[in-house]
């Protein structure tokens, strides 16, 4: 195997919700209601929704084209992005350059659990946006493109009944994932172990969805010092991922749920092996708590049995692939965050996989097997393997500039050719 | 190398202090003052001091005699347990069994960090019983047997200059470790990064000591769901050395104190592959953060001139050995708390040092050479190397009886034969 001959499904992408994706979802009367972009004097955009605004820190969440001296947490332009963020033509034109088939991608000013919605004081009209937000994602990103994106739900969090609706809505129409908050009692809601979220997982269930788990919206569950450094935030990430996992596997979720199948999605890999080493030792040599998974069943052996782990760069988990199972690893390319590979993605991959001496069979399963059986998702409905690799969508790319460029660069560039213009600008 | 030809250094082992600790380490006028051993009606044993009563959780902490099935986290009474808990003699009759050397114990009644003399109202008594409690450890516990314990002293956590006069007088004579909170702002105190302790951290420079963070007491730093179950408690707790680690490496502490020396005691070592990794990342990714480690140093680098990685068994990160760093890997035994692979550790970390691949050099590395190069403690003064292996201890010990009953069955034994008596029962 070659590394043009890979074929990378990645269940980790963001989508930045373009100015115009609430045109076509909407009934007339809720027009005037729905989230709008208004560029402020200072030049950036703001998301505004039932009076409330709110700017996505593009600094940090869509940096793909951008030199790193320029990230932060900073708001921005729509017109400062490389289009690919916004815009799904240019989306499948930067997947094609990095050699990428398949994309999973996650909200942005919907937020990874409809924080936007349900935060907003009205929470019929926030449903209404919210379901709107998740026939835009399903019936115009992914649909422009049939196999190559994977679809993935919100619900609203404020109201578990209206979850499970919209649960069996979504995936009614093809939805394969809901996107959730990975801890929900980190920002004060009931804990997945307080029972009050089963109506909705049961829902997952029975639609045959996963639920995906992205890192960030549980920062809080750690403690950290007064004095922390912004690195925290961000090397500390995963470890949310873990404790996550401890909530579910020690938790009743799993053993009420055995078909519940769940992403943690941006967790890293490399923790795997030492915490289920630590969880079953733990859960053999502390035999006096009254807990069981089952006859002759190991903590571990229910972790493999639920989840997806997710990385996007990890050595040391992939190096010790085998104490996790090869057959629970998905490879993720995060564009356009700044943890993203792109445009360099097969190389970094394949390098790992060189590195950690990867069969063939361990990198299929890794970059798109796993994760293709996990969604439920064929993309050779669609396309022929052959035409799938990383070789033969590069090659479909070759007019793709993958150049970084100051984001001064990107507006010029970009209003000249009319492109993220916000109506009101 | 055989099994049988290791030497065994244990930076982890725990003292039950006895009853009598007390007897010859204070002035005639502070004796009734001590904190004393009451035997209640109920047959458990409390240690009261200025008038607040506290038992210790024998059922957790000192368990190394006692079937699975007794161990949680009740209270009980000395002669419940097996006397190498408290007896100094006994207890090196119990590590010759086990093969092992050398021993570093922490305090149990005391506290890591000190914690019983810190919530004592009359502090310059707290102080007195503090000090009185590292003149029993270094110069009785320790000072029995030459070359067999590493001497480790603990602070007033309520004065920093108390703590620095503290270090100094203990350093001088002969102590070779400071335990200490492995995150103070996890009980209320300022954190590492604040600056607050740096007298201290200065103090254990100078005397050339190591500070010791056990894990334990921070377990406040992770906000767990109001349903945890009590496996959170174990199975997290090394979960929290990482955010220790993340704390001294991205503050401020390792930058001030270039010569500091921590040891993250039970901290585990699986999970550091995959925290060096992605703290490097970070750091290498994220080049618009304003920090530096000096020129061409990599957060890693910095974690391997300041850290000894503290584990009893953990497969997952001897495999990861050289992404670690071997000359930072040291092996605990935990005698006498649940964790603890007594009697077996020679065979426990020999059957992992053989899975994984370790050589003779890697495992004299990790089982003695970094303890003692790290602790600045030399066995060797008071013994041979011959007279030092797991082979050579164990044949002292074959008249030790190391199999489990349960505690009435100790406390029938123990107490027949006069041994774990109080004062007043």
């Amino acid at each position: 195997m070659r590394m043009d001959e890979m074929i990378l499904v990645s269940i980790d992408d963001h989508s930045i919700e373009p100015p115009d994706m609430y045109d076509k979802h909407l009934p007339a009367k809720y027009k005037d209601q729905a989230p709008k972009i208004v560029r402020g004097a200072n030049g950036n955009d703001q998301w505004v929704f039932q009076g409330q605004a709110s700017s996505t820190p593009f600094g940090m969440a869509a940096t793909v084209g951008w030199p790193r001296e320029e990230w932060g947490f900073n708001p921005g332009a729509f017109s400062e992005l490389r289009p690919g963020c916004f815009d799904v033509h240019e989306r499948v034109r930067d997947m094609n350059a990095n050699g990428v088939l398949g994309s999973m991608c996650f909200p942005t000013m919907a937020g990874f659990n409809a924080r936007t919605f349900t935060e907003a004081g009205d929470k019929d009209l926030s449903l209404v946006m919210l379901q709107a937000y998740n026939d835009w994602h399903i019936d115009e990103w992914c649909a422009a493109y049939p196999g190559r994106f994977i679809p993935l739900g919100i619900v609203p969090m404020w109201d578990v009944d209206l979850a499970v609706a919209e649960v069996h809505r979504i995936g009614k129409k093809g939805c394969k994932s809901i996107s959730f908050l990975e801890a929900p009692h980190a920002q004060g809601y009931p804990s997945f172990l307080s029972g009050h979220w089963d109506p909705m997982l049961q829902a997952i269930v029975e639609e045959n969805m996963v639920l995906s788990l992205h890192i960030g919206g549980a920062l809080g569950l750690i403690n950290q010092p007064p004095e922390a450094p912004i690195d925290h935030l961000i090397v500390l990430s995963t470890q949310i991922t873990m404790l996550v996992a401890q909530d579910l596997l020690f938790g009743p979720t799993f053993r009420k749920f055995p078909k519940l199948r769940v992403a943690l999605s941006e967790g890293g890999i490399g923790w795997i092996p030492f915490y289920l080493e630590r969880a079953d030792r733990h859960f053999q040599n502390q035999a006096w708590i009254d807990n069981s998974f089952g006859d002759g069943v190991l903590p571990s052996d229910v972790f493999r049995e639920h989840i997806l782990a997710c990385y996007i760069t990890d050595r040391s988990g992939l190096a010790l692939r085998e104490r996790i199972g090869v057959d629970i690893l998905a490879w993720e390319c995060d564009y356009p965050h700044t943890d993203t590979t792109w445009p360099e993605s097969p190389e970094y991959a394949w390098s790992e996989f060189q590195d950690t001496g990867c069969s063939d069979e361990d990198i299929h399963k890794i970059t798109w097997e796993n994760a293709c059986r996990f969604y439920d998702w064929d993309p050779f409905a669609h396309t022929t393997k052959e035409q799938a690799t990383v070789g033969a969508l590069r090659a479909l790319a070759s007019d793709v500039d993958t150049t970084r460029m100051p984001k001064d660069q990107w507006r010029k560039q970009n209003e000249a050719a009319g492109i993220g213009l916000v109506p009101n600008a």
